[in-house]
């Protein structure tokens, strides 16, 4: 089901290539060029989190293949907003090129900025906010404001001669934002007038039907919880979430409880989130970790991270008694985050250990102590209709949710043969207000593995299925290089296979018989000697314990 | 956070000994084994099927060590319906004692029969009815007919001088059940007024509020989509969920299609459930599978096995285009159950796999086409109600679902020293209508792997965790037995570590000149020599790939 690859042709004077290069088919990893005019301009340059078919992953980069050999070309990159799957490969970027001018709002920046100290980058940046219009290379860039889970959010109108596109990065409706922050629907009615060529939306929540609650339903909630819990409260929720932390450090405050938070993120943010003024703190309810054990239970507030079960994050240590906060009866936690799908049995066992403990355990299946980031259908429409696009390429999800998406763009009316159906490397090109898949390039995965970023492969990573499934056997034989006999072996080395080695000695004198009988027929050669290794202890393994693990032969010759 | 473990004192006379061996703290596997007078009876005997941190384990059996050594006297197993995770682990248990009476109702028998016929055992078995009361060596049991999502489960009344436990075994209360075959709520009020001194009940929806709809809500929202779907129809749900695919096929029948049943076990299922009369299948509907393709699309519909996301299921294999059967625009795929905790992922690429070879998909989160077999809290409320129960022993669930279930009988006024949360190997002993928690065994897991059970132990899957997240690296050396000086080597042999052996160069004669200094520092000794390889390419790989795969250092003498 794979769609053909194929090269554009060259670029045309005057037109605008458009080509995802992350984010489509996927949640994650968004990232996509603009290339106009011998110039580049990225938008987005994040991670994916792997799956638990990419064993031992630690982060998914988009593919820059496309770009890598035009480097110099690229103006600029701007950061819609400062989330992980939004500017989490940045650093890998600027590894090959550092000064790759950066564009972003305020808060964007700095969190941008935190994450390429720790890879010890200095980069060039240029902070932008909402109505500000300006020019890189050969692109004319608007920036909207836009509400999201995370502050600062930026949509971003991209205007060459060969048309106006939107593009929106992350978003929502929320009407009664926490900040009153609105997205800016009058701006959005305005390139509505003036005509938007092509539209690249945030597909995330585009099958969900009706609108997302605003954020400030929750506050009450939170309120009420930290109210009725005579002990300790927990709050868990994404380390970037200023406005969930607001309404936690608020209800904290209004119940006269103090707040520490925990986990190395969720301290850096916050302190970069309260510095540039995102974050307001009521007056002396922070109150540093080390301190807060000195405080009465019901006066205490943990706000932590740990909120999709991650074993190494601090509500999971606290659930399994590793934390120096142990959960007790008379304690409340609150999950204040999304499930996200794949964490479900963690988050769980998390929710079970601290049950066990005693603790009550508030999260979104039993209160509303989380809403989406992202637009639902309902607020989709509004955007379609208040914009009339004449072309759309839906971004940011899964296949169902760009096809959803599209669903909802042809409703109001927009022309089927004009709503793109992408995937990563889909080049469209934008003309005249008409948009043309151009090519579809080969896009593939890259991996961060400890400290290689692309070396391990697919390959490997199924090699690590096939032993993680089933473990492996290795058997070693020394055989003389002259008579092929055996000298020593063969020694099985097996793992993740069988408790007990002893259960390998019954086909030790197999595999010695077929090597003598290989050695009688003139076979020297060390690859034939290792399949007929790898053929008898296979068929053994296979017939006797019904198993399939990896088979590694090693024939030494001395 | 582990609980004591503890032997009980020897049973006393007149007392009965209930202790739960699988089912507590996990959903699956259950069992429980009641004793008195120095005979067992067992009821449920299931299979547990294993999470992602268990990988390569096909199946999870109950722990019966307590009764491993005294299966004589166990008397009969009970089996309350047919499900996997309570009829699963028979022919383990039968493996031992083949003649251990199997005793249920008349589904549940033909269900577990087939099963133990593939593992060509023939059991002695007793079937019972609703109503029915037998006696069992000295426990007098009364069966009682309980509602669930596969069709004759029953609740079993369990009476010995000891006092009156009622085992409700997986059940819900639906109202309008599509066999007219209600959970029997005057047998429930007949035994309050007789006095319940222990309570048995399901706990899986515990947390969950209000009351589970009807399973007749299904069949119109199925029924409409068939008459909305211009081409085929693929409904994929549990293969023993009679009454569901009962409404597949009266469906198909209204709306003039006829329906093939795809999936080893949905044919061999169905065709029991047909023979028995539990199915009833509409004149002519029923078509076989291999005629199936010269029907139009718009009359046929294949019912199939895979809504989980199984990779080798009908399903799966549908949306990776490596079924006959390939899906295309027009056709309509609707799964028609639940999404089990662990299978989103899976599920999600299945859905998404369909959506992009143009099927629409139809799902419990965009319709109502699926209803869960479990009591929520409103009807456990009901239970609790009508009987009364002295004493109450939450079963079937993860702890939150033991918790949430014991919270609501302590809210319809039994004190809370009388709810017993208990665990696996947790020993209740019952006498004059009180309960006391007389200790706690140690019970584990046995993993059936390949041809094992019992063989692959939690070592064993540590080291496949270790091996899928970070592969191995193995160090070949061959020693002068005499001089301890190499003779050949070092070879490394990695797997799911880097893509390239040449990184391993590097190492090796680090590794040569380590082995080096300790020969001549005289070391002989194999295992230090192996530790010597050991740190040094442990050290190297960590420093400088950052990564920790599993070392296996191999040293030969010769």
């Amino acid at each position: 089901m794979s769609t053909p690859v194929y090269d554009p042709q060259p670029l045309a004077k005057g037109t605008l290539r458009v080509t995802p290069i992350g984010g489509l088919g996927e949640v994650g990893r968004n990232m996509t060029t603009y290339e106009f005019d011998g110039k580049i301009l990225i938008v987005d340059c994040g991670v994916l989190f792997p799956e638990e078919h990419q064993p031992g992953v630690d982060l998914i980069l988009p593919d820059i293949s496309p770009v890598r050999d035009r480097l110099d070309d690229v103006v600029g990159v701007v950061l819609t907003h400062g989330h992980e799957d939004h500017i989490g490969a940045v650093p890998y970027l600027l590894r090959v090129r550092e000064d790759i001018p950066i564009i972003g709002s305020g808060l964007t920046l700095a969190l941008t900025q935190a994450k390429l100290k720790e890879h010890r980058l200095r980069p060039v940046s240029q902070k932008v906010t909402e109505g500000e219009r300006i020019t890189v290379g050969p692109f004319d860039l608007e920036f909207i404001a836009v509400n999201h889970s995370i502050p600062d959010a930026l949509a971003v109108a991209i205007r060459t001669p060969a048309g106006l596109v939107l593009h929106t990065g992350d978003y929502k409706m929320d009407q009664l934002p926490l900040d009153g922050r609105i997205t800016d629907l009058r701006a959005f009615a305005r390139l509505g007038e003036e005509g938007v060529d092509l539209f690249l939306p945030d597909s995330t929540n585009a099958d969900v039907p009706g609108f997302t609650p605003t954020e400030r339903a929750i506050g009450p909630v939170i309120e009420q919880v930290m109210h009725q819990t005579p002990g300790r409260v927990v709050v868990a929720s994404f380390s970037s979430h200023v406005h969930r932390v607001q309404q936690v450090l608020d209800a904290a405050a209004a119940n006269g409880r103090r707040v520490a938070l925990l986990g190395r993120s969720m301290v850096r943010n916050m302190t970069i989130a309260a510095d540039l003024g995102y974050l307001n703190v009521p007056n002396g309810v922070l109150i540093d970790y080390k301190k807060a054990r000195d405080i009465p239970d019901n006066e205490i507030v943990y706000m932590s991270t740990g909120s999709q079960g991650e074993p190494m994050a601090v509500l999971s240590r606290m659930a399994n008694l590793e934390h120096e906060i142990e959960p007790r009866p008379g304690d409340t936690v609150i999950l204040a985050s999304s499930l996200i799908p794949g964490n479900e049995n963690a988050v769980y066992r998390v929710i079970d250990g601290l049950t066990k403990l005693g603790a009550n355990v508030v999260h979104k299946a039993n209160a509303r102590v989380h809403v989406s980031g992202h637009a639902a259908a309902g607020e989709l429409l509004y955007c379609y209709n208040i914009l009339t696009p004449k072309n759309v390429l839906p971004v940011h999800g899964e296949y169902r949710h760009l096809m959803a998406n599209a669903k909802l763009a042809q409703d109001t009316g927009i022309p089927a043969e004009n709503t793109i159906i992408g995937q990563n490397g889909t080049v469209v090109d934008l003309r005249d207000g008409v948009a043309t898949v151009a090519g579809q390039l080969d896009l593939g995965f890259v991996y961060v593995d400890g400290s290689s970023v692309g070396a391990i492969t697919d390959a490997d990573l199924k090699d690590r299925r096939v032993l993680g499934e089933e473990g492996f056997v290795s058997v070693i034989v020394v055989v003389d290089a002259q008579t092929g006999r055996i000298i020593s072996g063969p020694e099985i080395q097996a793992r993740g296979v069988a408790e007990d080695d002893a259960v390998f000695d019954k086909v030790k004198p197999k595999i010695a018989a077929a090597l003598e009988e290989a050695a009688q027929n003139g076979v020297r050669d060390n690859h034939a000697l290792s399949q007929t290794v790898r053929r008898t202890i296979g068929r053994w393994v296979g017939n006797s314990l019904r198993r399939r693990p990896m088979i590694v032969p090693v024939v030494i010759e001395a």
